[in-house]
Protein backbone atom coordinates (compact mmCIF):
# COMPACT_ATOMS: atom_id res chain seq x y z
CA UNK A 1 0.00 0.00 0.00
CA UNK A 2 1.02 3.72 -0.26
CA UNK A 3 -0.86 7.09 -0.23
CA UNK A 4 -3.15 7.88 -3.09
CA UNK A 5 -0.89 8.48 -6.74
CA UNK A 6 -1.07 12.48 -6.43
CA UNK A 7 0.06 12.03 -3.26
CA UNK A 8 2.77 9.76 -4.09
CA UNK A 9 3.75 11.77 -7.20
CA UNK A 10 3.82 14.86 -4.38
CA UNK A 11 6.26 13.17 -2.24
CA UNK A 12 7.82 12.06 -5.37
CA UNK A 13 8.46 15.63 -6.15
CA UNK A 14 8.76 17.17 -3.03
CA UNK A 15 12.65 14.67 -3.22
CA UNK A 16 14.03 17.09 -5.98
CA UNK A 17 15.04 19.55 -2.86
CA UNK A 18 18.60 18.90 -1.66
CA UNK A 19 18.35 16.66 1.53
CA UNK A 20 15.34 15.75 1.35
CA UNK A 21 14.55 11.53 1.11
CA UNK A 22 11.40 9.65 1.48
CA UNK A 23 10.88 10.43 5.38
CA UNK A 24 11.10 14.20 5.21
CA UNK A 25 9.10 14.14 1.72
CA UNK A 26 6.13 12.37 3.66
CA UNK A 27 6.47 14.63 6.20
CA UNK A 28 6.23 18.00 4.15
CA UNK A 29 3.36 16.65 1.88
CA UNK A 30 1.26 15.48 5.02
CA UNK A 31 2.10 18.85 6.58
CA UNK A 32 1.10 20.83 3.25
CA UNK A 33 -1.96 18.91 2.70
CA UNK A 34 -3.10 18.78 5.88
CA UNK A 35 -2.03 21.56 7.88
CA UNK A 36 -0.78 24.25 5.46
CA UNK A 37 -2.34 24.23 2.09
CA UNK A 38 -2.41 28.11 1.92
CA UNK A 39 1.19 27.92 2.23
CA UNK A 40 1.21 25.58 -0.08
CA UNK A 41 -0.20 27.16 -2.71
CA UNK A 42 2.00 30.57 -2.35
CA UNK A 43 4.75 27.94 -2.64
CA UNK A 44 3.50 26.60 -6.08
CA UNK A 45 2.42 29.76 -7.05
CA UNK A 46 6.04 31.61 -6.35
CA UNK A 47 8.21 28.70 -7.30
CA UNK A 48 6.37 28.29 -10.67
CA UNK A 49 7.14 31.95 -11.21
CA UNK A 50 10.41 32.57 -10.28
CA UNK A 51 11.63 29.37 -12.16
CA UNK A 52 10.05 31.34 -15.42
CA UNK A 53 11.30 34.99 -14.75
CA UNK A 54 14.70 34.81 -12.61
CA UNK A 55 17.65 34.64 -15.09
CA UNK A 56 21.17 35.88 -15.32
CA UNK A 57 22.08 39.41 -15.16
CA UNK A 58 23.28 40.56 -18.46
CA UNK A 59 25.85 42.52 -16.91
CA UNK A 60 27.21 40.37 -13.83
CA UNK A 61 25.32 37.23 -14.45
CA UNK A 62 23.86 36.89 -10.31
CA UNK A 63 20.39 35.55 -10.45
CA UNK A 64 17.86 38.42 -10.87
CA UNK A 65 14.03 38.29 -12.62
CA UNK A 66 15.34 41.80 -13.79
CA UNK A 67 17.53 42.36 -17.38
CA UNK A 68 20.18 44.29 -15.13
CA UNK A 69 20.01 43.56 -11.73
CA UNK A 70 20.16 46.03 -8.50
CA UNK A 71 23.67 46.05 -7.82
CA UNK A 72 24.84 46.69 -11.04
CA UNK A 73 22.19 49.36 -11.43
CA UNK A 74 23.26 51.07 -8.71
CA UNK A 75 25.69 54.23 -8.84
CA UNK A 76 26.91 54.11 -5.53
CA UNK A 77 29.38 50.97 -6.20
CA UNK A 78 33.05 51.56 -7.21
CA UNK A 79 33.53 50.78 -11.12
CA UNK A 80 36.88 49.84 -10.81
CA UNK A 81 36.90 46.58 -8.58
CA UNK A 82 35.09 43.36 -10.01
CA UNK A 83 34.77 40.35 -7.57
CA UNK A 84 34.82 37.36 -9.79
CA UNK A 85 32.52 34.81 -7.51
CA UNK A 86 31.36 31.08 -8.11
CA UNK A 87 27.56 31.52 -6.94
CA UNK A 88 25.38 34.26 -5.97
CA UNK A 89 24.92 32.75 -2.66
CA UNK A 90 28.83 33.29 -2.18
CA UNK A 91 28.08 37.14 -3.41
CA UNK A 92 25.49 37.50 -0.74
CA UNK A 93 28.23 35.95 2.21
CA UNK A 94 30.78 38.75 0.77
CA UNK A 95 28.09 41.69 0.82
CA UNK A 96 26.87 40.21 4.19
CA UNK A 97 30.41 40.39 5.54
CA UNK A 98 30.57 44.15 4.63
CA UNK A 99 33.49 46.36 3.35
CA UNK A 100 33.31 45.54 0.08
CA UNK A 101 32.02 48.16 -2.75
CA UNK A 102 33.12 46.96 -6.00
CA UNK A 103 30.99 45.00 -8.84
CA UNK A 104 30.63 40.91 -9.06
CA UNK A 105 30.65 38.67 -11.77
CA UNK A 106 29.06 35.68 -11.20
CA UNK A 107 30.56 32.02 -12.89
CA UNK A 108 27.58 30.11 -11.37
CA UNK A 109 29.84 27.00 -11.00
CA UNK A 110 33.70 26.63 -12.05
CA UNK A 111 36.06 24.89 -14.73
CA UNK A 112 35.30 20.86 -14.42
CA UNK A 113 36.35 19.63 -17.58
CA UNK A 114 35.48 16.27 -16.88
CA UNK A 115 31.72 17.00 -16.00
CA UNK A 116 32.56 19.00 -19.54
CA UNK A 117 31.75 22.55 -18.11
CA UNK A 118 34.61 24.66 -19.81
CA UNK A 119 35.11 28.03 -20.01
CA UNK A 120 32.01 29.28 -22.17
CA UNK A 121 29.66 27.76 -19.27
CA UNK A 122 30.72 29.75 -16.62
CA UNK A 123 30.40 32.88 -18.44
CA UNK A 124 34.52 33.88 -19.53
CA UNK A 125 33.70 35.20 -22.81
CA UNK A 126 31.57 37.60 -21.30
CA UNK A 127 33.76 38.38 -18.39
CA UNK A 128 37.22 38.82 -20.84
CA UNK A 129 34.87 41.21 -23.48
CA UNK A 130 33.66 42.91 -19.85
CA UNK A 131 37.49 43.75 -18.77
CA UNK A 132 38.34 44.58 -22.42
CA UNK A 133 35.90 46.57 -23.12
CA UNK A 134 36.13 48.43 -19.69
CA UNK A 135 40.22 49.28 -20.69
CA UNK A 136 39.39 51.97 -22.86
CA UNK A 137 36.77 53.74 -21.00
CA UNK A 138 36.95 56.19 -18.38
CA UNK A 139 36.94 54.79 -14.88
CA UNK A 140 37.41 50.97 -16.11
CA UNK A 141 37.86 48.11 -14.10
CA UNK A 142 41.49 48.10 -12.84
CA UNK A 143 41.25 45.37 -9.93
CA UNK A 144 39.56 41.75 -10.73
CA UNK A 145 39.51 40.07 -7.05
CA UNK A 146 39.41 36.57 -7.88
CA UNK A 147 37.12 34.87 -5.30
CA UNK A 148 36.20 31.34 -6.30
CA UNK A 149 35.74 28.92 -3.77
CA UNK A 150 39.57 27.79 -1.84
CA UNK A 151 38.90 24.28 -3.45
CA UNK A 152 40.85 22.16 -5.54
CA UNK A 153 38.31 23.20 -8.82
CA UNK A 154 38.08 26.75 -7.64
CA UNK A 155 42.04 27.36 -6.99
CA UNK A 156 41.83 25.84 -10.58
CA UNK A 157 39.48 27.90 -12.27
CA UNK A 158 41.16 30.79 -10.38
CA UNK A 159 44.47 30.27 -12.49
CA UNK A 160 43.02 30.05 -15.62
CA UNK A 161 41.00 33.40 -15.43
CA UNK A 162 43.86 35.01 -14.69
CA UNK A 163 46.14 33.46 -17.80
CA UNK A 164 43.32 34.92 -19.49
CA UNK A 165 43.35 38.66 -17.95
CA UNK A 166 46.75 38.80 -17.67
CA UNK A 167 47.70 40.74 -20.97
CA UNK A 168 44.80 42.95 -19.95
CA UNK A 169 45.66 45.96 -17.83
CA UNK A 170 44.28 44.81 -14.90
CA UNK A 171 45.81 43.92 -11.11
CA UNK A 172 44.76 40.60 -10.00
CA UNK A 173 44.21 39.69 -6.71
CA UNK A 174 42.83 36.62 -4.44
CA UNK A 175 41.63 36.78 -1.06
CA UNK A 176 44.31 36.19 1.50
CA UNK A 177 44.01 33.15 3.11
CA UNK A 178 42.13 33.91 6.45
CA UNK A 179 39.34 31.58 4.73
CA UNK A 180 40.19 27.85 5.47
CA UNK A 181 41.31 25.71 2.64
CA UNK A 182 38.90 23.37 1.54
CA UNK A 183 35.70 25.26 2.57
CA UNK A 184 33.20 26.50 0.80
CA UNK A 185 32.77 30.54 1.16
CA UNK A 186 29.62 30.57 1.75
CA UNK A 187 29.56 29.01 4.77
CA UNK A 188 32.51 30.96 6.14
CA UNK A 189 31.33 33.65 8.74
CA UNK A 190 31.48 37.62 8.51
CA UNK A 191 34.48 37.90 10.12
CA UNK A 192 36.92 36.03 8.48
CA UNK A 193 35.60 36.42 5.26
CA UNK A 194 36.12 40.63 5.98
CA UNK A 195 39.52 40.02 7.17
CA UNK A 196 40.67 37.63 3.62
CA UNK A 197 39.08 40.58 2.03
CA UNK A 198 41.22 43.35 3.61
CA UNK A 199 44.07 41.10 3.34
CA UNK A 200 43.78 40.08 -0.16
CA UNK A 201 47.04 39.59 -2.12
CA UNK A 202 48.18 40.47 -5.76
CA UNK A 203 47.39 36.84 -7.48
CA UNK A 204 50.32 34.63 -8.62
CA UNK A 205 50.23 32.33 -11.60
CA UNK A 206 52.19 29.30 -10.86
CA UNK B 1 21.55 43.19 0.39
CA UNK B 2 19.77 40.68 -0.31
CA UNK B 3 18.94 38.50 -3.48
CA UNK B 4 16.14 39.71 -5.88
CA UNK B 5 12.63 40.27 -4.66
CA UNK B 6 11.59 37.43 -6.44
CA UNK B 7 14.31 35.12 -4.98
CA UNK B 8 13.45 36.36 -1.48
CA UNK B 9 10.27 35.71 -1.83
CA UNK B 10 11.45 31.97 -3.03
CA UNK B 11 13.28 31.49 0.16
CA UNK B 12 10.10 32.70 2.59
CA UNK B 13 7.78 30.41 0.22
CA UNK B 14 9.81 27.15 1.08
CA UNK B 15 9.85 27.86 5.18
CA UNK B 16 6.21 26.58 4.83
CA UNK B 17 8.25 23.20 4.76
CA UNK B 18 8.49 21.82 8.15
CA UNK B 19 11.81 21.58 9.64
CA UNK B 20 13.18 24.18 6.82
CA UNK B 21 14.86 27.49 8.06
CA UNK B 22 16.24 30.67 6.55
CA UNK B 23 19.73 28.75 5.60
CA UNK B 24 18.11 25.85 3.91
CA UNK B 25 15.60 27.81 2.24
CA UNK B 26 18.14 29.44 0.56
CA UNK B 27 20.15 25.95 -0.33
CA UNK B 28 16.84 24.89 -1.45
CA UNK B 29 16.08 27.91 -3.75
CA UNK B 30 19.74 27.85 -5.12
CA UNK B 31 19.65 24.45 -5.70
CA UNK B 32 16.25 24.81 -7.63
CA UNK B 33 17.13 28.00 -9.41
CA UNK B 34 21.21 27.07 -10.57
CA UNK B 35 20.72 23.34 -10.69
CA UNK B 36 17.49 21.24 -11.59
CA UNK B 37 15.04 23.89 -12.66
CA UNK B 38 12.79 21.00 -14.71
CA UNK B 39 12.60 19.51 -10.93
CA UNK B 40 11.37 22.56 -9.48
CA UNK B 41 9.07 22.95 -12.75
CA UNK B 42 7.38 19.40 -11.67
CA UNK B 43 7.19 20.34 -7.97
CA UNK B 44 5.50 23.35 -8.83
CA UNK B 45 2.72 21.77 -11.05
CA UNK B 46 2.23 18.73 -8.93
CA UNK B 47 1.89 20.82 -5.50
CA UNK B 48 -0.47 23.00 -7.50
CA UNK B 49 -2.29 20.12 -8.64
CA UNK B 50 -2.69 18.05 -5.35
CA UNK B 51 -3.54 20.80 -3.06
CA UNK B 52 -6.43 21.13 -5.63
CA UNK B 53 -7.61 18.17 -6.18
CA UNK B 54 -6.63 16.16 -2.72
CA UNK B 55 -9.45 15.96 -0.47
CA UNK B 56 -10.57 13.51 1.80
CA UNK B 57 -12.47 10.11 0.80
CA UNK B 58 -16.18 10.03 1.17
CA UNK B 59 -16.15 6.85 3.62
CA UNK B 60 -13.03 7.20 5.57
CA UNK B 61 -11.65 9.99 5.13
CA UNK B 62 -8.04 9.36 4.07
CA UNK B 63 -6.43 11.60 1.61
CA UNK B 64 -7.46 11.15 -2.02
CA UNK B 65 -8.07 13.00 -5.14
CA UNK B 66 -11.09 10.37 -5.93
CA UNK B 67 -14.69 10.53 -3.77
CA UNK B 68 -14.08 7.07 -2.28
CA UNK B 69 -10.80 5.75 -1.85
CA UNK B 70 -8.36 3.15 -3.23
CA UNK B 71 -8.92 0.64 0.03
CA UNK B 72 -12.48 1.83 0.54
CA UNK B 73 -13.51 0.39 -2.34
CA UNK B 74 -11.30 -3.12 -2.17
CA UNK B 75 -13.58 -5.59 -2.54
CA UNK B 76 -10.57 -7.88 -0.60
CA UNK B 77 -11.03 -6.19 3.02
CA UNK B 78 -13.00 -7.19 5.95
CA UNK B 79 -15.51 -4.92 6.34
CA UNK B 80 -16.11 -6.52 10.09
CA UNK B 81 -13.14 -4.42 11.80
CA UNK B 82 -12.70 -1.17 10.99
CA UNK B 83 -9.50 0.83 12.60
CA UNK B 84 -9.61 4.57 13.76
CA UNK B 85 -6.46 6.27 13.33
CA UNK B 86 -5.17 9.69 13.98
CA UNK B 87 -3.68 10.49 9.98
CA UNK B 88 -3.13 9.28 7.05
CA UNK B 89 0.82 8.96 8.28
CA UNK B 90 -0.72 6.48 11.21
CA UNK B 91 -2.62 4.27 8.03
CA UNK B 92 0.45 3.85 5.71
CA UNK B 93 2.55 2.57 9.09
CA UNK B 94 -0.24 -0.29 10.04
CA UNK B 95 -0.75 -1.00 6.30
CA UNK B 96 3.05 -1.54 5.81
CA UNK B 97 3.62 -3.48 9.35
CA UNK B 98 1.00 -6.21 7.45
CA UNK B 99 -1.33 -8.20 8.86
CA UNK B 100 -4.37 -6.28 9.25
CA UNK B 101 -6.68 -6.83 6.79
CA UNK B 102 -9.98 -4.64 7.89
CA UNK B 103 -11.01 -1.18 7.03
CA UNK B 104 -10.23 2.14 8.80
CA UNK B 105 -11.42 5.68 9.34
CA UNK B 106 -9.03 8.46 9.79
CA UNK B 107 -9.43 11.74 12.16
CA UNK B 108 -6.97 13.82 10.52
CA UNK B 109 -5.94 14.68 14.45
CA UNK B 110 -7.62 14.48 17.87
CA UNK B 111 -9.73 16.18 20.18
CA UNK B 112 -8.45 19.61 21.61
CA UNK B 113 -10.68 21.38 23.44
CA UNK B 114 -8.30 24.29 24.04
CA UNK B 115 -7.38 24.55 20.23
CA UNK B 116 -11.53 24.74 19.61
CA UNK B 117 -11.07 20.54 18.04
CA UNK B 118 -14.29 18.84 19.36
CA UNK B 119 -15.66 16.05 17.77
CA UNK B 120 -17.39 17.49 14.95
CA UNK B 121 -13.73 18.54 13.42
CA UNK B 122 -12.61 14.90 14.03
CA UNK B 123 -15.21 13.52 11.83
CA UNK B 124 -17.18 11.70 14.58
CA UNK B 125 -20.25 12.02 13.69
CA UNK B 126 -19.71 10.50 10.49
CA UNK B 127 -17.96 7.84 11.61
CA UNK B 128 -20.93 7.51 14.60
CA UNK B 129 -23.22 7.11 11.22
CA UNK B 130 -20.75 4.85 9.54
CA UNK B 131 -21.47 2.42 12.54
CA UNK B 132 -24.83 2.80 13.58
CA UNK B 133 -25.48 2.36 9.51
CA UNK B 134 -23.60 -1.20 9.51
CA UNK B 135 -26.21 -2.40 12.59
CA UNK B 136 -28.56 -3.13 10.83
CA UNK B 137 -26.70 -4.35 7.38
CA UNK B 138 -25.68 -7.94 6.83
CA UNK B 139 -21.87 -8.03 7.78
CA UNK B 140 -21.68 -5.05 9.27
CA UNK B 141 -18.98 -3.59 11.34
CA UNK B 142 -18.47 -5.85 14.70
CA UNK B 143 -15.30 -4.31 16.06
CA UNK B 144 -14.03 -1.22 16.33
CA UNK B 145 -10.34 -0.29 17.06
CA UNK B 146 -9.29 2.68 18.39
CA UNK B 147 -5.43 2.84 17.04
CA UNK B 148 -5.20 6.79 17.92
CA UNK B 149 -1.43 7.92 19.18
CA UNK B 150 -0.41 6.33 22.48
CA UNK B 151 -0.25 10.01 23.87
CA UNK B 152 -2.71 11.94 26.28
CA UNK B 153 -4.50 13.49 23.76
CA UNK B 154 -4.57 9.99 21.74
CA UNK B 155 -5.66 8.55 24.90
CA UNK B 156 -8.53 11.29 25.88
CA UNK B 157 -9.72 11.42 21.85
CA UNK B 158 -10.50 7.13 22.36
CA UNK B 159 -11.77 7.29 25.65
CA UNK B 160 -14.51 9.90 24.18
CA UNK B 161 -14.76 7.74 21.10
CA UNK B 162 -15.73 4.41 22.95
CA UNK B 163 -18.38 6.60 25.17
CA UNK B 164 -20.14 8.22 22.00
CA UNK B 165 -20.28 4.01 20.60
CA UNK B 166 -20.83 2.35 23.41
CA UNK B 167 -24.58 1.59 23.11
CA UNK B 168 -23.56 0.59 19.39
CA UNK B 169 -23.59 -3.85 19.03
CA UNK B 170 -19.65 -3.33 18.29
CA UNK B 171 -16.61 -4.54 20.44
CA UNK B 172 -13.86 -1.68 21.22
CA UNK B 173 -10.56 -2.74 21.12
CA UNK B 174 -7.35 -0.66 21.97
CA UNK B 175 -3.90 -1.48 20.40
CA UNK B 176 -1.74 -3.34 23.06
CA UNK B 177 0.89 -1.71 24.47
CA UNK B 178 3.77 -3.17 22.60
CA UNK B 179 3.61 0.73 21.28
CA UNK B 180 5.95 3.11 23.21
CA UNK B 181 3.86 5.41 25.35
CA UNK B 182 4.20 9.00 24.33
CA UNK B 183 5.53 8.18 21.02
CA UNK B 184 3.61 8.58 17.62
CA UNK B 185 2.42 5.75 15.34
CA UNK B 186 4.13 6.77 12.46
CA UNK B 187 7.64 6.34 13.67
CA UNK B 188 6.86 2.79 15.55
CA UNK B 189 9.04 0.28 13.73
CA UNK B 190 6.64 -2.06 11.79
CA UNK B 191 7.15 -5.35 14.04
CA UNK B 192 6.21 -3.46 16.96
CA UNK B 193 3.11 -2.17 15.33
CA UNK B 194 2.32 -5.57 14.23
CA UNK B 195 2.74 -7.21 17.20
CA UNK B 196 0.46 -4.52 19.15
CA UNK B 197 -1.95 -5.36 16.63
CA UNK B 198 -2.32 -8.94 17.15
CA UNK B 199 -2.03 -8.62 20.85
CA UNK B 200 -5.02 -5.92 21.37
CA UNK B 201 -7.27 -6.02 24.53
CA UNK B 202 -10.77 -4.89 24.64
CA UNK B 203 -10.95 -0.95 25.31
CA UNK B 204 -11.38 -0.52 28.96
CA UNK B 205 -13.28 2.78 29.75
CA UNK B 206 -12.28 4.75 33.34
ZN1 LIG C 1 24.24 42.43 -12.13
ZN1 LIG D 1 -11.60 5.51 1.98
Amino acid sequence: MSFSPLVDRLMESLRVLPGVGPKTAQRMAMHLLERDRDGGRRLAEVLGVALEAVGYCRRCRTLTEEDVCALCNSPRRDDSVLCVVESPADQLAIEEAGGYRGRYFVLHGHLSPLDGIGPEDIGLDQLEALVAGSEAAEGGIEEVILATNPTVEGEATAHYIAARLASRGVKLSRLAYGVPMGGELEYVDGGTLSHAFNGRLPFQGD
